[in-house]
């Protein structure tokens, strides 16, 4: 049996995703909650009584709880700095969770704990240099350099979504000021659009029909198209995939690095999509590096943020004892 | 006195400068030689006996030598993979020339060492996390992670000037097979092209009576009508310096840095440039990286790169000695 457990929260834009983990990632019991609508005071009530709910119905000590949260964060004061789909800007996360929590609490943001997964248990194990890009709504990025996390002067570094690629391009959403953005060009939000306006220029095909007939044209129905091998469907894969690797072009220039590990829930598309970033990668992208690198998909999905937060609890534990 | 010397050298395209150096990074003698035109051997030669040149006029011990080349290495094999001005691709480099020479020898190129330089001795001492941007015919990049150089995997990394900010942007130079790159936006070469087209647009400027005179329109001609008022001149630098904030919006995102250093030859413009860079990182980049990153010019001019050679085999020497 492991000795030890803590407990790693994932809070994403609508709702939390918390479980007990055990030293080896393995996840023991899990608890969702929806905190839909609610404001700074009953979402900070709201997670901590799940966590505390954990903790009460767990068999065996638990030493700490670790949180993902979608957010900059200034690891000077612990403040979450721009939150863009919760009311926590400016809000002191760990500070107002350890009041509340008889546990160690460690904070850090969703990219890159996602990263930390990862390298700890899924495609990274072992590099020591790796890219965490993951596609969703938006994009969250993560950092391994020298086996270890990369986090910048104060903690808000690694925004691999938040570089711009085309310097003319589409604003950026969120509380993002940027024109052109990785993150304008190949998210899921990007992915939609792009979708809606090749669905309209190829009327005569499944997702011409599909926007003809008011579906939402986002990533699951693009990607159920492309598979059953939808021009219109694919070329929107092949155009997102291509961006994806322009990205992936200056990251490979940039960090010479040994793995990018590509997730979130736009790589549902598969190969359908690092095949064309891929080749976009190698067309643009400096030797030796780019001969070098591998690209590949996630292996954790949806619980890389909860494993990702355990990580970071087990790392910050084991941090204190050394200081001992 | 300081009882350890090394030599610096700092190989450019068309010539090397070299330096003995003592370990508070003074430079006490300086030799150039000229290797225009020469081939691989000669080439060698030429380097080599420079050094010994120094070895055998220097009263004391030399007991390393750095060499900064303008080249991508890989530090597996210590091969210089690319060169672009030079007949040293896939030469192994560092072994030749500890064969040539009894001493210790240390290799990196010339982005690195600039940073190692600045870091050193320069703008950046005490600083953790930093950038080094050298604007010149092309665009050199060094990083300084957690107070040391990164240089990825295989040491191929910090190609700064090699990230994509206009994907249908122009071909690159040299070597890179790239599109709108940094480094095709932004460098010497770039503000070069753009001041024909604003020279060829503006005839009534200063600097569009330079383009009918069949003056040179670089940035040394630029710079200097710019100081004088010319709008022409001006402008081209604003949209040098625009085009480099977006590439700083983009680091400043990625690395979150208390530092971004700017030197080169193109930055005789100065604050000419760097006001409207730091302007355009401002309009593009996040909180709150973008509100505490400094951006300054460069403390070393040319002779960054011998000093940052230096540097280098100090660190080296220093390395190795704390292994026995």
């Amino acid at each position: 049996m492991p000795s030890r457990f803590v407990i790693g929260v994932d809070i994403g834009g609508t709702k939390l995703a918390a479980g007990v983990v055990d030293e080896r990632l393995q996840i023991h019991r899990r608890i969702q909650r929806s905190m839909r609508g609610q404001d700074t005071p009953a979402l900070l009530d709201t997670i901590a009584s799940a966590v505390q709910e954990l903790v009460n119905t767990t068999p065996g000590e638990i030493d700490a709880v670790g949180f993902g949260i979608p957010s900059l964060i200034d690891r000077r004061t612990g403040t979450s700095v721009v939150a863009v789909n919760l009311p926590l800007t400016d809000v002191r996360f760990g500070a107002l969770m350890a009041e509340r929590l008889d546990l160690a609490v460690f904070v850090d943001n969703d990219g890159n704990l996602a990263a930390l997964a990862e390298h700890r248990a899924g495609a990274g194990v072992g590099v020591e240099h790796m890219l965490l890009i993951g596609l969703g709504t938006g994009i969250a990025g993560g950092l391994i350099l020298g086996g270890e996390l990369y986090r910048g002067w104060l903690g808000a570094g690694a925004e691999l979504g938040h570089m711009v690629i085309d310097l003319n391009g589409p604003r950026c959403q969120g509380n993002c000021p940027n024109h052109g953005c990785f993150e304008a060009m190949a998210s899921g939000t990007a992915l939609a659009r792009e979708a809606r306006r090749i669905a309209s220029e190829r009327p005569d095909t499944e997702l011409g029909r599909a926007l003809v007939d008011g579906r939402e044209l986002e990533g699951p129905l693009v990607t159920e198209l492309a598979h059953d091998g939808d021009p219109a469907a694919l070329a929107v894969l092949e155009l997102i995939g291509e961006r994806l690797g322009v990205a992936l072009a200056n990251y490979v220039n940039i960090f010479n690095p040994e793995l990018i590990v590509v997730g979130g829930g736009v790589m549902r598309a598969g190969e359908m999509l690092l095949a064309p970033a891929r080749a976009e990668m190698l067309r643009r992208a400096l030797p030796p590096s780019r001969d070098v690198v591998r690209v590949v998909a996630a292996e954790f999905g949806h619980e890389a943020g909860m494993v990702g937060a355990a990580a970071l609890a087990l790392d910050g534990l084991a941090a204190r004892q050394a200081q001992r």
